[in-house]
């Protein structure tokens, strides 16, 4: 994959490497905190919709943005300064996957969704029961605030504070949680582009746009590069969800890693059924236009992986 | 109600009239920010199952124990500091609630307890149906973060990232989320009393004493003081669960608000099930005389509220 806007001055660089140097390290943390204090079977069900699964979009936005902002920094953090704020952008990395992992068991759920299917595996109520996947999905909520507030000097309570923030915000009513009721309240409806727009800008959207505003915080970032990244995030969360829209119609249930169809099936308004499968191809790639002139904007000297990670969700295959 | 410990330097005082205030004000201020932000049906499902009904003890708790830290404190607080107290402890009292709201929601659904009636009304998932219950709880959760964590001066960052950690802890898998879970695990079961307390320890004990370490946390108590508030809600805490498994025996549901005869019902131990009604009854005295000898080491010099509450958990009616 050949990396985009890499200016002259900076190496060659490939978002392979830098992805996978990044998911060993958050593969390795979340494997190492998750469900270790629980009672067994809770610690059983968390770890499993947690672990060894999922393209970890949200965790390697957060580190991305992180990056970037860094990369601005006019005077060097001493060395404790940069562990402390390596340490919370990990932990941040870790937080939003688990609020994520969260809200795919629940969705998951008879009562929600009812879906069997997840990553290729049996869902979580499928494998451990109905009781079992609610309360691992509200104990990963916790832990994802939890994880943001350790006892730890190196990281600053301000910073800590901000991170829960932002985090609450992007997850609860005004957010993931919202966007997730107004998709339940609207099958079988009609909704204007507007509406559509709406819904998704809560219901994915806020935790992407989340993800890579925590990361800026963990950097210290400034005022014009956290409105550039908060563009950036926007373009990219609404690219995401149109694209998964795209590839429910255009890719098959092995790919995907989950049932296929199913929002035609349900009667969901999507960017296809509303826009048709051409022209939300076309505001997918208007989309990651958006987020590379963000990045643009944003003055920060290294934008590389958050660039590749916008190509990348734009031409995924699942 | 007489007071119970008031020392001769103190006015007379009634838990009636102390109570009544602070219900006021935690009323007041849920009313004016839980599901403000959400879409209508979701708003209304998460103010439905936090509005209008409850003891609060949790909240009461927490402004209990902010009283008695705070009548420590040998400088006087600033006006701006003192303000930024007191709208901490409200806060840390209205986000304890919302964790306590949001795990009977989730409670109550079908695939755990299944209960069609709380506090006299209709559950949430009878109500609202069961996915607006599931997400409605998700998102009560995710606001009692965002409540903690304001973008408020007065606040210090180090006081709003403790009481998130407090709150995590106490909330989840190695709190009230682990306890409900070995709970699940134990239906059928018979438990030795070490098995039984470790349970309620972490499902009602983690966060009734979370509610008076957060209060303290609140009024920045110092080492001494922390001490004997944690031992103070370590044994209220189990009191309350001592007391609920009694008036599950006791009482009728009318005056409970819920179903009685639920434990006995589905088969679940209780402390009147392993001890028997009297020895459970002699053990929760027993628990109200730890409870008031840890507020005598406290140091502190007004607990009249802290030990007016350990009374009323175990001398109430339901």
């Amino acid at each position: 994959m050949s990396a985009a806007m890499t200016p002259a001055s900076l190496p060659a660089w490939d978002l392979n490497g830098w992805s996978k140097h990044h998911l060993g390290r958050v593969e390795d943390a979340l494997s190492r905190w998750v469900g270790i204090e629980a009672p067994a079977g809770l610690g059983d069900a968390m770890r499993y919709a947690v672990l060894d699964g999922g393209k970890r979009l949200r965790p390697l936005l957060v580190l991305a943005a992180y990056e970037a902002a860094l990369s601005a920094q006019s005077t060097a953090l001493d060395v404790t300064q940069r562990s402390g704020a390596d340490e919370a952008a990990l932990r941040a990395a870790c937080a939003v996957e688990l609020i994520h992992a969260y809200s795919l068991v629940h969705d998951d759920m008879p009562c929600m969704d009812n879906d069997v299917l997840r990553r290729g595996k049996p869902t979580v109520h499928v494998q451990f029961g109905e009781a079992q996947a609610l309360l691992a999905g509200d104990a990963l909520q916790a832990f994802a605030f939890e994880l943001l507030t350790p006892d730890d000097e190196r990281i600053p309570a301000a910073v800590q504070a901000h991170l829960c923030r932002q985090l609450a915000h992007a997850a609860g009513s005004a957010g993931m949680a919202g966007g997730q009721a107004i998709d339940l309240a609207s099958v079988g409806l009609s909704l204007t582009e507007d509406q559509l727009r709406q819904m998704h800008r809560l219901k994915t959207g806020a935790l992407l746009e989340g993800s890579v505003m925590m990361g800026a915080t963990c950097a210290g970032a400034q005022a014009t590069a956290r409105a550039a990244l908060q563009n950036y995030g926007a373009a990219v969360g609404l690219a995401f969800q149109v694209v998964d829209d795209i590839l429910d119609v255009t890719a098959d249930s092995a790919t995907l890693g989950k049932t296929a169809g199913k929002d035609a099936a349900s009667d969901k308004p999507t960017y296809v059924s509303l826009l048709g499968l051409e022209r939300a191809q076309q505001y997918a790639s208007q989309l990651l236009e958006q987020a590379h002139a963000a990045l643009a904007d944003s003055g920060l000297p290294d934008v590389r992986a958050l660039a590749a990670l916008a190509d990348m969700v734009v031409r995924r295959s699942h």
